[in-house]
């Protein structure tokens, strides 16, 4: 049988030097495409993407071109924008990727709603900045017209912020599973998936206006599809300690406790390193192999040969 | 074996009165689901939805407030972001209606690439007006930077009009087929599908500026799919002879013949009812039923006892 492995591919991963064109992340998809059609035949995939800079581009078109009969979405329904538009790039560019590699595969990009919980302690203080800056007085009339929280953001003005809860289930989860036993290349959970609630009585899902973190997202996907190898892909190929010092050492392999007590120590950042590693840890410890890597070290990677390599122990393979 | 069917939903189906806000549309997407999930224990159903006033807003957001920095997406993606968009606010009012209703049911909406041919007469008269009004000035100047064609809208304006070439085939095509055999609700080719073509030597797929018209889109599906009974789904309860005049007559049963003889005399609209009969009448051509009929009404036409059904001969039922 194939190992069955989700990718949570960085949200900066389609974005480079800035560069926010349709046309220049499509041609980034095109090469992410590659690497990732090229491993179609020996594994089961799942894509779970990043959205940053899609979403925060359409939050600030969005709000800053509204009228009364255009009116701004809000930001769940905006997530799920930047899903079709980011899925829509990933699956052409894989498609044709195959067409390249003759290879009789498919792809298929599924709008996906992820589960939190109303009451994750995440909403009692936000922490997320999304959308565009404002001085300080338009934030705080904003935010009372709006009923956003806004915050100051490291000198560069105001910002609405928005909580950051914990996944728990994904509402499309047997669609998902389906089409990946049947051979295609699913992409799914976009942008950490639109965030969506159970109603207290009634348990019906409803949207709701927050940010799920990419890497939990994916991770939560990895364990409900009974991924074998979850692998964040980011800018590094592997973890370091006191990277960017004369003293960067890089992580190959290493368990899952091992590696949460350099957490414990500090050495890596919130909102950087550290979601990435937490998620990995969270995966090893049920049992899979976690994987932080590049896109280039993807293959040798899975394959052990490069990467950080998380495990319960490190007897597993 | 269960029928299965294809649902073309009107464009204007989840916006009324105006009313743009994604709270208004997720309260007609949310009756809108109810009529649907109560037919999904008895049918397989594929929902391909319009997305005209969707996409309008989309884009007149993406134009008027890009940056260099946050630079407006073209028409193509806008397509996609609104498959996220419309497919994330029905497959929600689905499966809530599933919750309340007991059914053990899912929903899935499969963002999707409607192939078009690059050849099409309509790219030589591009016709289709999209986007916000201009000035003569403007629009002549947005035309020479941007490689746009844009005519006067009937005294209101200018504004870039698009072609509108006719559907051949989709690329997701076999991802929607494996759901709905699963028993899945499939949200598919929203607003007629993101226009995409082959191109000529290297036969990769390309996404274009175009509009396909969202029936012809759905009839393109449920071709595809091999589905029973195709439904466009419209404001009307039936097609009428003579509509809005003292002499309006309801059609109720007829054959593709009959109905084609009606077009040739000029009793339809060509960018309202014609485009729906039209595809309803290739759809009964290749032997299957075609219906035209409004939501409320659907149940009851797909029994045969509401709507205007078209059949090849009248002794199909």
């Amino acid at each position: 049988m194939k190992k069955r492995i989700v990718l949570a591919l960085g949200g900066n991963a389609l974005q480079k030097n800035g560069e926010a064109t349709a046309e220049a992340q499509k041609r980034i998809a095109t090469s992410v495409g590659n690497k990732i059609a090229e491993l179609a035949n020996d594994y089961e995939i799942i894509i779970a993407h990043g959205n940053g800079p899609q979403v925060g581009n359409i939050l600030i078109h969005e709000e800053q071109a509204a009228t009364d009969k255009a009116p701004a979405m809000p930001l769940e329904t905006a997530v799920a924008m930047s899903q079709g538009q980011i899925g829509y790039w990933l699956s052409q560019a894989i498609d044709n990727s195959f067409l390249k590699l003759k290879k009789r595969k498919k792809v298929a990009t599924i709008v996906s709603q992820v589960i939190i919980d109303r009451n994750d302690p995440a909403f009692k203080n936000p922490t997320k900045p999304i959308g565009q800056f404002y001085t300080e007085k338009e934030a705080k009339a904003l935010a009372k017209q709006n009923n956003w929280v806004v915050k100051e953001d490291s000198g560069r003005g105001w910002r609405r912020v928005v909580a950051s809860p914990k996944p728990i289930d994904i509402v499309e989860k047997q669609s998902i599973i389906k089409l990946v036993q049947e051979g295609v290349i699913v992409i799914a959970a976009g942008g950490g998936g639109i965030p969506v609630y159970r109603t207290k009585l009634l348990r019906r899902i409803k949207g709701i206006d927050a940010v799920i973190d990419k890497d939990y997202a994916a991770e939560c996907l990895a364990e409900l599809v009974k991924a074998d190898i979850f692998v964040s892909v980011t800018a590094v190929p592997n973890v370091f300690i006191n990277y960017g010092t004369p003293d960067q050492q890089p992580i190959n392999r290493i368990t899952a406790k091992e590696i949460q007590n350099l957490i414990r120590y500090g050495y890596f950042k919130p909102g950087s390193m550290l979601p990435k590693v937490e998620a990995t840890i969270k995966f090893a410890n049920k049992g899979g192999i976690g994987i932080i890597t590049n896109i280039d070290n993807l293959d040798k990677s899975l394959k052990g040969n490069a990467g950080t390599i998380i495990s319960k122990s490190t007897t597993a393979s």
